[in-house]
């Protein structure tokens, strides 16, 4: 019979590569549990409307739409935040503030699968709704590091990028130019183009010489020296004020070493409204690792009563993996059990199994359930990481002893059955 | 601006409902790796082919089915076995054998929405491929009936059905009946109509009164004891004794009190060969909270070079939180947090900045980050489940002193910073 194929950009997680990927969750989850955040979760289909409000350009052409059975127009998520918006904007009144979530998504987007980017991928959502204090993106960016360090990654593997949006805004306002949400798109798309294409493209939306070298420039300050010398608008001082807020409580945190600003800096979705930032490779060989930002209007806009205003960002696992193995830093992660059964006859077994069943009250332990030959079963008992095995010898048996062997040191040693069980053996 | 809703069928899980799914999702997966089964998984969405082979009559007619922009057909999976056999499939050579694999599965079918049914829900599969030894089905019933301890449930709340399904057909065969696959569909809703329907519907098939008369005498029996006496098909007698094989095995792990044989157990999915069983509500009150059995072709009908046979189940979230509710079983999970800081003056809270880093790098650490009154953090403490408040008081701050709360006691107690920071403290 002709064999089904999977489809493209996707992956199939067999237990090898499984276990990469519950390490990566795990330790996505276990930083957010620390900083006080909630796992949460919406459906995985959604009315697509859902994405086509406030998602940017992109991600609305990216979808997998369909009409279901009722003739409701659903997608496949692309991404977490309009649910994490329509579910507060649902419940606003009743949740008390600060609203500290996160969650791994399994999202899809239609792209041409290439390196770091496929169909069906993992995305870590961390979000802090409920309030403006800039103490809340401190904190947002500060998970962010935190999990970088504790996958063993420091300042020489990656940075943070940081900006806002109402300050670059007021910046390129102050260069009078005219199509700002346009440019913005195009400096978004700089370091993807050459210097001579990025030029055409700004060009095309009318920009003078100046106006373009202009915006060149700004691309690579590095600190906020320059843009405050400029005459801003009263936005682009308030954006300015957050910035330097938000600088104050990362240097508070000890973190600032890690940030760097970067007016380059704009992400795809059109709902963010303030502070902007990315995690970055520091050799610049792949794409963004995560990337967020304050959005104070979104849940409003997804129908909330009240303004729940919010910064979060996403992690996604695809790029995460690439990275961690280009910097030698994803750790081999093996098959592991307590305890392995092995028999030199079948009746001994039928015998050990309510033993065996108590051991697993407690214990993980694994057996040869095909009645394999001894020699068989302890290569088996290797290949599923067993920590020890319990052999069972008939004359052993008899007298209501196990052989238990330790599989790293070889060691054999006879043990009384009742004994055993009652001990409170360590693995 | 007019809120979007979600889809019907679907569930948001807020932390609250989050917690609830994580209680399930962990208990399942904790005894699946005691029993050393490992992690799996494969896409949400594939070819909807997949599901068109083997799985019956009512999954195909299910499905969220659409064309994705390459014209491909695609389905968002119903369930997971079709995935896990063409997995196996694709390298089954490379596999050790028995393959013992887990998953927890996102799912989506189209019905309509009602107790115990969702159209979105998580399925637990757990499935032992590659080895025909009933030893194997003993384990996996086996799992079944220790999560459901594991939930506290006894013999009191649930049992297992078990048949086998060689025998249920060769023993249709011998009271003489032609459409066997069609009469056992109509024993598979049995519970579900009248008697008097139930009747009607096999008549349909052209059963004769006496026919009728010894299915429904069938479908009550509960042991092997009326079978045995009949003449059996080579293949009856085969299944007969796997059944009987199986039992044993059952009865050596001291889990036979929990299983009743029972002939009326069909299970939907066409692909199984052997062994088929439920876990069922004592009361009857719900649908099954979960099936499985043996799928002996299933693996080599999606193009394996070899033969791999298997026996698993699926357990899904949604009927078995409705029975564990209705026991009194799911336990009142609540928030936790093992710190929170709570400030005087904003000032205090930033100079603490570096050491709320430190702690949690071991410990889940809250604080108040919209700069509210003393009263309203306090207050918040007790919101987020923090088991121990750290108060920032300037005179105590001043002296290199915290004041550590105890949330449960109401306790008091003043520490030096440092010290504190230094101590192997218990949460």
């Amino acid at each position: 019979m002709k064999r089904i194929q999977p489809l493209k950009g996707t992956r199939d997680f067999y237990p090898e590569q499984k276990r990469v990927l519950n390490f990566i969750i795990n330790t996505w989850e276990k930083v957010a549990k620390r900083y006080g955040y909630e796992d949460f979760d919406g459906p995985m289909l959604e009315p697509a409307q859902l994405w086509q409000m406030k998602s940017g350009q992109e991600i609305p052409e990216q979808m997998y739409v369909f009409e279901d059975k009722g003739g409701r127009v659903v997608a496949v998520r692309p991404e977490l935040t309009p649910t994490l918006a329509r579910m507060i904007a649902q419940k606003s009144m009743e949740l008390s503030k600060p609203i500290k979530w996160y969650s791994t998504a399994r999202c899809w987007r239609y792209e041409a699968p290439q390196t770091g980017r496929l169909r069906e991928f993992f995305q870590f959502n961390i979000d802090c709704l409920g309030t403006d204090n800039m103490l809340a993106d401190a904190e947002v960016v500060a998970t962010a590091i935190t999990i970088m360090q504790e996958f063993g990654c420091d300042k020489s593997d990656f940075y943070i990028r940081l900006c806002n949006r109402k300050l670059i805004q007021a910046v390129l306002e102050s260069f009078q130019i005219k199509k700002i949400p346009e440019v913005m798109r195009i400096i978004d798309k700089k370091d993807k183009v050459s210097e001579k294409n990025f030029k055409e493209m700004l060009k095309e939306y009318k920009l003078s010489e100046s106006q373009i070298k202009d915006v060149l420039e700004m691309t690579t300050w590095t600190d906020l020296y320059k843009a405050k010398k400029l005459s801003l608008s009263e936005e682009g001082k308030k954006g300015l004020e957050e910035l330097e807020e938000l600088m104050k409580y990362l240097k508070a945190m000890k973190l600032d070493g890690f940030v760097k600003i970067d007016f380059s800096i704009m992400r795809g979705f059109d709902y963010y409204t303030s502070t902007v930032f990315e995690v970055f490779d520091q050799r610049k060989k792949f794409r963004a690792i995560a990337g967020g930002g304050r959005y104070d209007d979104l849940v409003k806009d997804f129908g909330s009563r009240e303004k729940v205003s919010g910064v979060g960002y996403g992690m996604g696992d695809v790029v995460l993996e690439l990275f961690l193995k280009e910097i030698k830093k994803l750790p081999e992660i093996s098959r592991e059990i307590d305890y392995f059964v092995a028999y030199m006859k079948p009746e001994l077994v039928e015998e050990f199994l309510p033993y065996m069943e108590e051991l697993r009250k407690k214990f993980s332990v694994d057996l040869d359930l095909m009645h394999r030959g001894f020699n068989k079963q302890m290569s088996h008992a290797n290949k599923v990481g067993a920590k020890k095995t319990i052999i069972l010898a008939p004359k052993e048996w008899e007298k209501g002893e196990i052989i238990i062997k330790d599989m790293k040191t070889g060691k054999q040693e006879v043990k009384n059955l009742k004994r055993f069980l009652r001990e409170d053996h360590q693995g």
